[in-house]
């Protein structure tokens, strides 16, 4: 009766997609709790707001974390019923330990800590902000978050190879500018770093306009560095833009194989463990062939 | 006669691709129409020119509202002649719903509210500038409008998905630096809201310049968001280029399939209202099957 | 002998792809002349180095005038060699009308202009810095320049469409800032074509941040037209890079079959032509038909 | 023995992309090394840290330019262990000319030149600066700047085409806006090459705003000037990207071939060399042939 009512609970926790009524409506239910909170931080923000509300926003606040802490001991309780996370307690942290599980913790931090720590005023504002980052909650009912974590992560060698090239291109534009610069605006050009302020501004063709060169000198530099630096500032905009259309076409065109994402490691490992199962007589002879087909993603 | 004479003015004001003299003068009085209107408004709004001309731009205003009621009144009548809004109220009402005849009538209102209901000044401003709204007549005349629906129209649900994950970027760029700048600069980062206008004049490299961080965390944040963000906010560009190209492709490889892009569900919609009319006398057999033909696009 | 000189001469002016010693000599010297002028015309504007110089930038000015004058008096003599010019005036009159004549005159109207009529002094500025388009007389010589001409007209039709949509889009962005600003900026803000400044400032993400919007609603307008715009406004750049690259590809692949380009009017001309030197016993029978062969690209 | 050591020292030289304990210990010593000596000239110029940390900085840099400077030695010694630099003086000579050689000199003048020529200070200033560069040295190890180079080489014709163009429009930009704004702006549009200023910031859509037209005139020419130049300035970011993809692309495919690379001139000069080297009875018969097969990419 406990192993039944766990498994029907870590059940509804988990997405549905296909809609089958109330496990549906709860999926709906904490997804518009998630944007509402993050609303309520949004507008927390701003003073007339925040006084003239301020008993809404308390009992709101006190609302969601309620909820968020229940889901998420509910999570903990539940998913042992995973044969992924068999164990008492090292089922749970590895559980815990997992980037969604996570999330989740992160989503209630903001609301536990400080009651239990005393803070100064500006940690407590920093903590507050934290809640927004309760809005990655979402990534579990979405999967434009799975693209895009997708996207990224096949390019992901590429994109590290761009970012550090981009880093040696903005140490040199700036050195440059800051030799170019530095006696004539000693201010805005006071230091390499300084200077990496305008380099970054000029690069990506954001130009607020508050540092920019005054000598012809430093003018022809940051002519020639434009001209050839935004065609390398371009190029992840570029790469990110093109592996994830390669997603979406993917995704439409229904091979979405994603048991092959997994790595050898993994594969191993989920068989391992689900052969340690069949042993101790937890699953039978046929559930463990079940299990291993879906594995190797036959 | 009654009915030959609409049948005559309701092809007289669709489209005429093909020139035929009259009608593809037709067309193009109204799109010169269309565009001078909007050139009128866009004058109006500069002071000088609004008062010298006053007496020109009164009677060019009521030339034009003239012609677009008359040919709002004349498509409204004649458009039970096509047999997908018969009915002399029913089919009126179903056509008026179309997008086309919505903005036939958007181009109309802005003439007609202040005759019939007396406004505030301030309201009767924004009135007049819904005129320049009436440039989106040209809809019907250009087979450019079409692509670019199209091309939304194809994309939309990545579209959607990416403006949401813009707007998740957005908060948590602006939450990130309003807890940097808040201290240093409590004006331009007041509030969350605030700080979301420097994110969005950020991400988009737009950079005005009236904000920016100064606090070297803000900076230093600054510069990481705008390396990481302008690859996001740089995707909906490629992603609806891409798009429109291939529209472009496709209407020159001459497989435009226009009929193909009806849904299942329109195709049925037309197949049975047509047969309705042949049941009832309206139109004979062979007129039935060649629209059946080319409602299934062979 | 003097068709003979004629025609030698026209061989002299045309390029000279492949060396062969005094022409692709003559061909480096017109460039190089065309090069210095502009970087004269560049330099003039300087006041110092305009006052300093002043005796070399007049003899300067004389000797390029002088050769551009032989040149076009020389091309203008000799194009009747061409069979497509054939005509003392006719023929020299279509030749002066094809775009590259109109560039090589315009390339020594600036130098003349002033000698003839007397000017004011705003007038000759103008017609100074006229012979900055002198730099495109290098259009003869540079396949590059092919090669954007004919990926800006294989997309005309398209790149056509898109500035129409931007226009519009233009004018509905400036309307509705227009309508959010002007009260709370009567100056930035004046009418709509002073709202257009803001618009194409925004819309092609340069913000110089002269006028930006100040007012809660502006500022929610103006990130909502960034947000939406830029996806336009970067249509043009795409359509335009990926035209480009079609071209270098096909430079590349060796197929460019130039002659498949002419309009079926311009072979019909070109045949009629030859057909009538045949008849009129200008050229033989074989001459002819290689001429008929090339026209039609086999 | 001599020669011995000379070839082992040679090897260990070599960037090991097999890990092998001492060797690949080595690779990643200096290649901290670099990365430790450009982070301390980006610090040494902070003001505040430069004082407080002298004497740190000078024994690092002692110490940098030490193991540099042997390194650099060492390899110069070496070299000639390679067949491609035989001869003691030739050889060598040849080696310190490529571009990694070039490079190793590099990153040492700095510390060299100051203590053998007495430099005044700003002079100095540039020196140090040029330390920077001393991060090229990186190449050696990475694959990345490989496949930059290669990706650039590639495209070299077209991108210097491009670049010409976007020249050209600069000076015709800059020349309408010369001529526009000069009597409303004599400051900042005091020149064609002043106006250049403004025209790079636009066309790049950096947009500073320390320079814009306010003349009406030049806010149309501007506008005009920023829609169509944008297209052409987008033009070699997109090139460069496409460029880098099918480099990307073609690592990964695994058909890298290297050697196909090579010209024809570099494949008869590398066999002629062993040709000799064989003749010479330094290698044998099979030695030979192995390193023809190398050469050939078979």
């Amino acid at each position: 009766m406990y192993r039944q009512l766990k498994s029907t609970i870590y059940e509804s926790l988990e997405p549905h997609p296909v809609s089958d009524g109330a496990g549906r409506f709860f999926d709906i239910f904490i997804m518009a709790l998630i944007v509402a909170n993050v609303f309520v931080v949004v507008l927390e923000s701003v003073d007339g707001i925040a006084l003239q509300y301020a008993s809404f926003f308390i009992a709101f606040d006190l609302f969601s974390v309620t909820v968020f802490v229940i889901e998420y001991v509910l999570r903990l309780w539940t998913c042992t019923a995973n044969p992924a996370f068999r164990g008492a307690v090292v089922g749970r942290l590895r559980y815990a330990a997992t980037p969604l599980a996570l999330v989740d913790l992160l989503a209630i931090l903001p609301f536990l800590i400080p009651m239990i720590i005393p803070l100064d005023l500006r940690f407590i504002r920093a903590i507050r902000l934290m809640r927004v980052f309760g809005i990655l909650k979402m990534g579990r009912y979405s999967y434009a978050s799975d693209m895009l974590v997708r996207a990224i992560n096949r390019e992901k060698e590429v994109i590290a190879i761009i970012f550090c090239s981009l880093l040696i291109l903005l140490v040199f534009a700036s050195s440059l500018m800051y030799y170019a610069e530095y006696e004539a605006q000693p201010e805005a050009f006071s230091s390499i770093p300084a200077a990496m302020w305008w380099a970054v501004a000029t690069l990506t063709t954001v130009g607020y306009g508050d540092v920019y060169p005054i000598t012809p000198l430093g003018k022809l530099l940051g002519g020639v560095i434009a001209l050839i630096g935004i065609g390398m500032f371009a190029l992840p905009a570029g790469v990110f833009t093109s592996a994830f259309m390669e997603e979406v076409q993917k995704r439409r065109s229904g091979c979405e194989e994603r048991p092959a994402v997994r790595t050898p490691e993994e594969i191993a490992d989920l068989l391992e463990r689900f052969s340690s199962l069949k042993q101790a007589g937890s699953i039978s002879e046929e559930e463990f062939l079940a299990q291993k087909r879906r594995i190797l993603g036959k």
